[in-house]
């Protein structure tokens, strides 16, 4: 009966995991609970402990706890999963969804276990095709489950069109479909500063180069780092998104979704406009594509397919 | 004549560097500029630009850079310097004090020669010694230089008193003069919940342990993390310092301020309680101690001036 | 099992419920539904309507709500009663109590009839009676209906000490016990600055000043606007004691709490250290007075009885 | 040198004014300065005092001083001027325009000889004449003088459409030009839900309706409060525009802006989308109109020029 805090639980306590933690730490969305594997017990108790003991000085009320024990997600509202390998050099694309895939299933099964009621959000790599595997797995309706990547190209689509010309990131639009980076369909049509279209502000080879960049927007992180990649960015746009869900906002955001039909797609998970809200994926918004646009998803729904070729069959 | 934004430069850009950089874009205080040495360029505008594609969706205008050039300080209005390195196994105390006795020097000159109006905020371990080191080399009057370690401790001790009660964090005041860790000096009586003194809420034997821990909160931290040490909580205390001046708030924060007969001692940096505005460290607060709190505040100048007979001299 | 927003219910559209409601929704701590009589039904519409109105600049999404009908109250979470008529000129004392008692009496009907598991907070005055008819009248467990009149004794306090001063506001901790205005007890003990007692930081007569000023605190606004109270500090007071609860925080605030023994009282609501959380009132803390204090205390309570003699019989 | 919080003066202490100066202190933006004229210094003295007395609660270090001496408001940064009368049933419109200039230019005077370097958002009724006379009172140069009416206009029609949509007011883009309320022009094109336009999500029946209820948003307050107008949206829009300028955003937001050409207008003030930052109105943004959208900003300008008309000449 008394009012109780949320709760986020966040599988895998790398980098991203972490941030996103701190993140939904810092806006008092709810308690935390960052979960790695028992190997990584104490580093991500480290991690959460550290946190934990910055909430004073940032003034917040939420409860960070780290720990290899699934036991300690039980009943949250929204679970974030990073889980999973990063492709490494020499390594086969279905080596890495392969692997992942297994990741996803044994996670889900522990998670679902535990949070029988939870929204699902998936960052793991290849998303599109991992978002489907813990659909599948945990049994939930397709609201509950849904993956990560659009907000995060859109922000580096406003971050970068913001500096070129020099206004607030705030009053910037961007719009994606489809799938992360390569696969990304950028509806420029749909993105404006302020309102006003960019194609009325900026010429078309400007536009050209900020797509390109945006498509290799993780790329290019990857390669200032040396070593790991993109944290900040991504963890801030999953915090986004559990806000969504948490404070049933009705925000109009690009999730990774299941398509029954939308789109002229079925069965499947790609990155289409949603709306997020207490009850998860609320709603796809259909739009109507231009023939290039339509194209593009093609593309991008042939590589998610292909992807999901590679899925462990069972 | 125009406003312009505030500028905070972040000097190292390790953990702690980073997420210092993160916490000041976060809260709108100004620019950031994150600089570490050009071996580590890449890494270093890596992070910054990471962390500014998570601005449109954090929501805030603060441009965040990464440099290995100090001319990108320029005219900073705060400068923090986490860089240096940490001890490792075999290196003697003498050898890190030395060697991050140099690197605050060569980066002090470089601050100092584009920011010549910043205020210094030293993170460098051991803080004490190399925040005198960064005064003497500076030539800044005292108030612009200060170091921390107080607000971590005090962090830590809120953090373990608010769980023990099960409190807010909000509410639990802190005490600590002297130094870092074993050489903290737990002022309990001026130590509370909501007001309430703590001895009035806690048995003595929890008390004592919720210190003992407090003393050894960093070293509970690299333990767990096994490799690496503590960076969420240094970096909000070193953000709530920065926050302080920048907005002239007239903080009463533990800071390690340069003495001139305060508590009895002279040329020396030592952690006191000041009060932190748009001045920097705008006053000594000095307290009567107790015999057993002057006794242990002498060990700890001892300690401190110990460490600084292993300073370079010139 | 769709995650739902929380819900505050303001009863009294006046300045201090519309504030009340304006701040709560610009906390994003639920949707807000403002409620005044039938009469008064246009101005609490406009007045919500005018809110609603500014979330898009704000950046909030909470609903907000004008209206004179119970209904729109139904499942709040917590629900704050600033109705009542102000002590008129010429108007006695008991006349105040007992039509504000009776307004206490019909708003409690409805308010348990559509939330029957609601928080409720009271500020109508005389505050300590008031919440002790509310409470009686709601047949709610102790825990789940409280006063307001020591955060805002406090905020007053420390605003006074703050200037005295000169440092920030954050850092300075006030503690009363007792009734509002000239009945307080301030127990200046527990008060400090940054954790240094006020005593060491202030001569007496100052102290003293700042005792008198606070006790007067509700008067002098009075005086200055000529025409009402104050609302600000009132509505910023009872939205803490709302987070408080919404976020199940375990704050340590003052809150105007039914006394079954403690301190020695029994079947009253006086003001007293309280925790806040998502259990309402989940604890009262008891302290040691001195004799000064306890006396002071006693003749509070002294007080608070007379009032509750004119409170009508039924 | 030390670094000084930045310093907001708000003139006329009526609900606006006083609300503008809640909210600039809420965001420590700076401190805070409400001034109205001496009859009414003690309400205004009494507000601000009760703001004061809240920041403690709020956790926000913002002086508030409410005065009648505009040496108080000495080096502003930002002047925002809300004084001025209400039309009164009767009064003619010219009758208005004449005693409201007549305060502009005394209220000018007296805030250009105590803040010669600030800039000046004039909210004022008829705020494009109001902002006029400013201008030409103050000498200052045009990027330091500009009005509010379409970030109101705005917040109104995305209030509206989130409403109807179902969706957060957060994805809401509108988009208006030309004078308030019915004056104004809405580009409908540039508007639009989560990037989507607003045409493809609503029938035209439904926009139209939002644009008329947008055009009567403050008459539609008016008459439910029934007594006075709306004052928590328009706070909250000169407040965004004092953040703007203040933390050197670049947002774009119509203002209220002197024209030279642009529009193919000259030497008057309307309502256009403006680049707002460090140096005030940094850039007027020129869109091609549609020819109906230029019939409607022509009468929206005519409309202007005829109120300009009932300006006193000297």
């Amino acid at each position: 009966m008394a009012i109780k805090r949320r709760k986020v639980s966040v599988i895998g306590g790398g980098f991203t995991g972490a941030t996103t933690a701190l993140m939904v730490a810092q806006k008092e969305l709810g308690d935390v609970v960052l979960v790695d594997i028992p190997d990584m017990e104490g580093p991500t108790k480290g991690k959460a402990l550290d946190m934990l003991e910055s909430t004073p000085v940032q003034g917040v009320d939420s409860n960070v706890v780290g720990t290899s024990k699934y036991e300690d997600t039980a009943g949250s509202d929204v679970v974030v999963i990073t889980a999973g390998i990063a492709r490494k050099p020499g390594m086969s694309r279905d080596d890495l969804v392969n692997t992942n895939a297994k990741i996803m299933k044994s996670v889900t099964k522990e998670v679902v276990k535990y949070s029988p009621d939870c929204y699902i959000i998936v960052l793991t790599n290849p998303a599109d095709a991992m978002t489907y595997t813990v659909f599948k797995e945990s049994g939930f309706p397709k609201n509950r489950v849904m993956g990560q990547s659009g907000v995060l190209d859109t922000a580096r689509f406003r971050t970068f069109v913001a500096q070129e010309l020099n206004l607030s990131v705030e009053d910037i639009q961007g719009f994606v479909l489809g799938g992360h980076g390569d696969d990304m369909v950028p509806l420029i049509r749909y993105s404006s500063a302020g309102g006003v279209p960019l194609t009325k502000l900026l010429p078309q080879d400007r536009i050209d180069a900020i797509v390109e960049r945006t498509r290799k927007g993780g790329g290019e992180i990857v390669q200032l780092l040396g070593n790991g990649s993109a944290y900040y960015a991504p963890a801030a746009s999953l915090t986004q998104m559990v806000e969504a869900i948490l404070k049933d906002k009705k925000r109009v955001l690009p999730s990774i979704a299941y398509l029954e039909g939308e789109y002229g797609y079925e069965d499947l998970y790609v990155g289409v406009p949603t709306i997020l809200g207490g009850d998860g994926v609320e709603k796809i918004i259909e739009l109507d594509l231009t023939e290039e646009e339509a194209t593009e998803l093609s593309k991008s729904v042939e590589s998610v397919k292909s992807v999901m070729t590679a899925l462990p069959k069972d």
